[in-house]
């Protein structure tokens, strides 16, 4: 098979998309933590897309899809379905441009998401939080409006926006020696691991997979197999990590990604905790996943060799949920100012 | 009244205390955010203490107190008393010159701050939540050790290390024409009125103070007097904010502070989530003050000219709860994905 014939995207085409989306999306910048260096016994650099616009990666692939239309094709609109980070990026991006969006969103979508496209101008279109439900929605406004369809990963643009990751990451730290991404349709890790490895051909690139609570770690499964396994829809707290692989990033993830690193839910709530409370960033359970990749045995078991690791903090957008705030107004009131530890 | 000889410090003194706490302390990044822009209507900028090393401010003035000590009086070690910041800073600034500290914690300390003490190798000693119990617990650990005395604010050198923020800070925005700062004992706010003041001597210095649920805003009541005036402790979900000003904080503050934004608890609160949610870093009560008083009423009538505005976003200590993590790990087993929005 030949790679360079058979990926859907090449280095040069995440350098176009890096000059495409320049003026929209923030160079964001790399983290450390002493702490979190300790407990995984190496050097760790955290990309924080959780300081991207739109509090996410997804504006970077939004935004080289947007802009590559035409004038003409651009003024119909653009349309896609999302469990919230695509969704609330495509309408921003649409909004940056200037023209329609129309966007479908699962109704188990995080508030603090829904809000997010509203913000931006769009009222999103509610539907059942099933893949079928999501595509046969979407599939209608496009019918109704011509809309052009962006998906959230499987589309050769969308893939070689997010790869701009990997540009900046290998510029803000030349000596990386692997880079951790959490993997879901693997759009992020798919342009990734095209870019890293045409600029370091040694970098090793793992993606990092929560099991859920029914063991539905997609990717990991199709990498054993050898061919791209159908599991049922992952039952996750990581809500951004939910769709499976498709026709354009299986390849990639296929011939580019060296390994799956997979994370229990209980190890997903440990990570975010480290980061919100040792880092002072807000992640999402989404984003945390590759923190819980680079902390677990499976990490400290199969790549001892490796010091220097890049993790990417992928999103930001966490629902601290009413009761969160509500508990801090309650203690303004009485003067509970102590929550006691147990 | 001569203000160069009655000030506590000079600009030279602060510029001193840079060089001396370089080695170990961080310069902390500048953030800005579209949303809190318009929110104010003014261009803001947050000096991001929060990222300091410690997760707060405090050990810029700690680090300076503790490599000032001659090697006799280092060796003996160092003591105070403190709501928890500047007890962590301290240990933490003894632990990087390798000389004991002793730490008087009252009781109502949030454990997050309890607990980063031990991170330095401390056990504080507890004391009950009255500044005349933290006095008396602290003299008695003095009068055993012969450990010098490093108060929480109210000292040259303290005041001195707090006033790097704003060398800093002007040098990274040099077009700032205010800074907004929490007040409570007065160090930081002293050391940046004082640093600020002799760069730049058209820039406001404006003091970000919370009323609390007793109206106990002593510098402004004190301001609006002309004299210290003593109130009762505050009592504010503020923790850090519980101080009253100190002999060498107050004459700073009658000279140079321009005026005090009062903040109740729901604008801090309201701060808080703002900063979380939009802006993506983790900011305690404290911290967040300034963000309340930059989005409150009082600035948008009394500085409406002021354009370029900066906040220092003091600290990042907060304690979660047990109940917040516990909430998410229950989503983590049950599914229970998305908290509904009321």
């Amino acid at each position: 098979m030949d790679a360079a014939t058979t990926l859907a995207i090449s280095l040069d085409d995440v350098k176009r998309a890096a000059e495409r989306i320049a003026p929209y999306v923030k160079r964001t910048p790399v983290l450390t933590s002493r702490t979190l260096d300790e407990l995984s016994g190496r050097s760790l650099y955290f990309k924080a897309e959780l300081f991207q616009a739109t509090g996410a990666f997804k504006i970077r692939g939004a935004c080289n899809a947007v802009f590559s239309l035409t004038e003409e094709k651009a003024a119909r609109g653009v349309a896609t379905h999302s469990s919230g980070n695509h969704a609330a990026a495509l309408a921003r991006a649409a909004q940056l441009r200037g023209i329609p969006a129309y966007v479908v969103v699962p109704s188990n979508t995080p508030e603090i998401k829904v809000d997010a496209c509203r913000s931006y101008g769009v009222e999103p279109i509610m539907c059942e939080a099933s893949m079928a439900a999501r595509e046969a929605a979407c599939a209608l406004v496009v019918q109704d409006t011509d809309a052009t369809f962006v998906p959230p990963y499987n589309h050769p643009l969308v893939i070689a926006g997010q790869g701009t990751i990997a540009l900046e990451f290998l510029e803000q730290v030349p000596l990386l020696d692997a880079l951790i991404v959490p993997v879901s349709g693997g759009g992020m890790i798919s342009g990734i691991a095209v870019a890293a490895r045409a600029l370091k051909p040694g970098i090793k690139i793992l993606a990092a997979e929560p099991v859920g609570r029914n063991n539905a770690a997609d990717v990991a499964a199709s990498l054993a197999a050898g061919r791209l396994v159908q599991l049922d829809k992952p039952e996750t707290i990581c809500d951004g990590l939910q769709a499976a692989t498709g026709s354009l990033t299986w390849p990639i993830v296929q011939q580019l990604v060296d390994g799956v690193l997979t994370v229990c839910e209980e190890e997903v709530v440990a990570a975010m905790r480290l980061v919100m409370e040792r880092m002072k960033v807000v992640v999402e359970p989404s984003g945390a996943a590759g923190v819980a990749a680079a902390l677990g045995s499976d990490m400290r078991s199969r790549y001892p060799e490796l010091r220097h690791v890049g993790v990417v903090l992928c999103g930001g957008n966490l629902d601290f949920g009413d009761a969160f705030w509500q508990s801090w107004l309650a203690r303004s009131l009485t003067g509970t100012q102590n929550i006691p530890s147990t």
